[in-house]
């Protein structure tokens, strides 16, 4: 059905050029915000209809065929353009509230891991090749100067943020400019030809901001959103949940539900600029498939400053992290994979990628009963 | 690591002279039953030492650091080659319980459909060509003759079973034929070249015996194991539980535990043949990925010919179907993917190859600590 005119609407990614527009005068996110809109309902409703003349029993496929129908969505177009090639975004950062002991492992490490990003060593490297997507990794916030490489963007908004268990992070002015670098990032991967997106993150510590902002912005206990990060033992677990929960009571007191300044009070760097990075992917009509807890702790925030957004967005998988959870659960939305990962990088939405590209291309290229002269029941 | 030779011992396939040998003196299924052995343990250990010199924290890759395991196990070699290139064996076959009403489609869609992954329109022709995998069908049992076509192979024992539901489906020499069929299949397939091979299956009603294999083999209840297949109404599964209650326990009745005389009796061609294939491919040291409940009840069926078979075995996906969770849970397996698919045709194992094979290329291609420069926790 692929060269059929009637079926196929328009295609790939919004225009930059309303985008860029916007965000010249508002600035990248809130250009971002601004622009996000509905899916396309008719596109869905066509690609549901050809799901049932395709050659399967209807319903078959399962949860491939609700993702298919959502890049018809997204996409307006049925079949939806394979979302081909995918770029994966790491963005990094470093967090003062390392300074509390929540992590085992030293702060030096994110800079480490982002050499090791850049030399094709992490895992989220592995992962990229294997679904052929390329990384790039983006210094939203580390504490150390990095060195010069092709695959690194530095976009330094500060290097690192204050403690937040003993006040806020960062300013307001730092939390948006973290947004606007991501939405920034975003929109140029996508004119460079990026037709997937996938969040990614580094940042030693970085569970804490993202527990702390999923407890605040969804008002459920710390003991229900923290979770081990990399492995942490029991004492150090309890000392995390309590500061989880006492810094975001705190973020509630001071700032009710405004998210941005909840950001701003408890949030990362990267946390920020991810939540950037997503509005502007479904804003620009790009299919985003989101990792871990860092990655939903983002989507959050971005669900509250850039209503909607969730229609765009696709859970790559469920992390072990209690906190990724329950953001799946508040925005309703299902992940693909399940494997008891934990390690962040972009790595649960790599292994996702396949998936999606798979439930594109059951709408491209299965066989209709008619075509096939296959008899249905 | 790939190039350290004290970490690298035996690596892909076993030689194929000694199950042609054997296969030449017992029949093909009894070789591979014979050649059943443990997987290298000392191979896995290493595996999982290494996982932990990985620049990630430990067991953060999850499931995948056992699929790595097992695919070290497998090969007893480390880092273990990536399982690629993968061959989707589709096998095909018709049942003489289609007359009792058990499902609404008409048996000439077994051919159909045939003809229709010949033809490379059906859904599990996309998804090989997502994941670079080849199909082959394999006719050990549709009614009516088919046209030939490179990628068919005939080796119809019978054209379909006799009625499950009135006495035997098949013979005792029916079933070992499509056992050797199925066998042999794999062991020409390794011998062409295959690294990894994945169950499929084709054959209308074909739910229906497999739930009556492992209701017989497993004493579960016909109502804990039966489903909707292709999605049948109440009615209809009302039928087709009282059909599977019945024939499992006239099964157990007359053959008690003789998982041989149980699969002649309520069995199907394809699943005999899976049966066989998934056996030779064990015995190979070849990683045989598997679909959801026709393969599943093939694979118990295997196990019970040739304990400990499951070793080799990746379960590629939880169906919907209630039989194949009965399988895994029996041969504590956990599946890969868990989309609410309900198609068959090997198209949940065919989405789970890009995790295999992921699983190993992280023991191949991940840097160390020491290697990247990465301070330990």
């Amino acid at each position: 059905m692929a060269t059929d005119p009637a079926t196929t609407g328009r295609t790939g990614p919004r225009p930059l050029e309303a985008f860029d527009a916007l965000a010249a005068r508002l600035g990248a996110f809130p250009a971002a915000a601004r622009l996000q809109a509905p899916l396309d309902a008719d596109a869905q409703r066509r690609a549901e209809q050809h799901q049932l003349r395709l050659t399967k029993p209807p319903g078959s496929l399962g949860r491939l065929e609700a993702v298919g129908a959502q890049l018809a969505g997204i996409a307006g177009a049925v079949p939806p353009p394979v979302p081909r090639p995918a770029v994966i975004a790491v963005f990094a950062g470093d967090h003062g509230v390392h300074a509390q002991g929540v992590s085992p492992w030293p702060q030096e490490v994110t800079a480490q891991m982002v050499s090791n990003f850049l030399a094709g060593g992490a895992a989220i490297n592995v992962l990229a090749r294997q679904a052929g997507a390329r990384v790039v990794v983006v210094d939203v916030g580390v504490a150390s100067d990095l060195p010069e490489a092709p695959d690194l963007l530095v976009r330094k908004v500060r290097p690192g943020t204050a403690d937040l268990a003993a006040g806020p992070a960062m300013t307001i002015e730092d939390a948006r400019r973290a947004l606007d670098t991501g939405a920034e990032i975003a929109a140029r991967l996508v004119d460079g030809g990026a037709r997937c997106l996938v969040t990614g993150d580094m940042g030693i510590a970085n569970t804490t901001p993202a527990a702390t902002l999923i407890a605040a912005l969804t008002d459920r206990p710390a003991s229900g959103v923290t979770g081990r990060g990399t492995g942490i033992d029991d004492r150090r677990l309890h000392r995390k949940t309590a500061l989880v929960a006492a810094a975001a009571a705190r973020a509630r007191r001071e700032h009710g539900t405004d998210a941005l300044a909840i950001l701003a009070e408890v949030g990362g760097l990267e946390h920020a600029a991810l939540a950037g990075f997503v509005a502007a992917a479904t804003a620009l009509r790009v299919p985003v498939v989101i990792d871990g807890v860092i990655s939903a702790s983002a989507l959050l925030v971005a669900s509250r400053l850039a209503p909607g957004v969730e229609r765009g967005v696709i859970a790559g998988h469920r992390s072990v992290e209690p906190g990724a959870s329950a953001v799946l659960d508040e925005l309703h939305l299902a992940p693909l994979i399940d494997l008891d990962l934990r390690l962040g990088e972009g790595t649960g939405a790599a292994l996702a990628l396949p998936l999606v590209e798979a439930a594109a291309r059951v709408l491209a290229e299965m066989a209709t009963f008619d075509e096939a002269g296959v008899t249905e029941k």
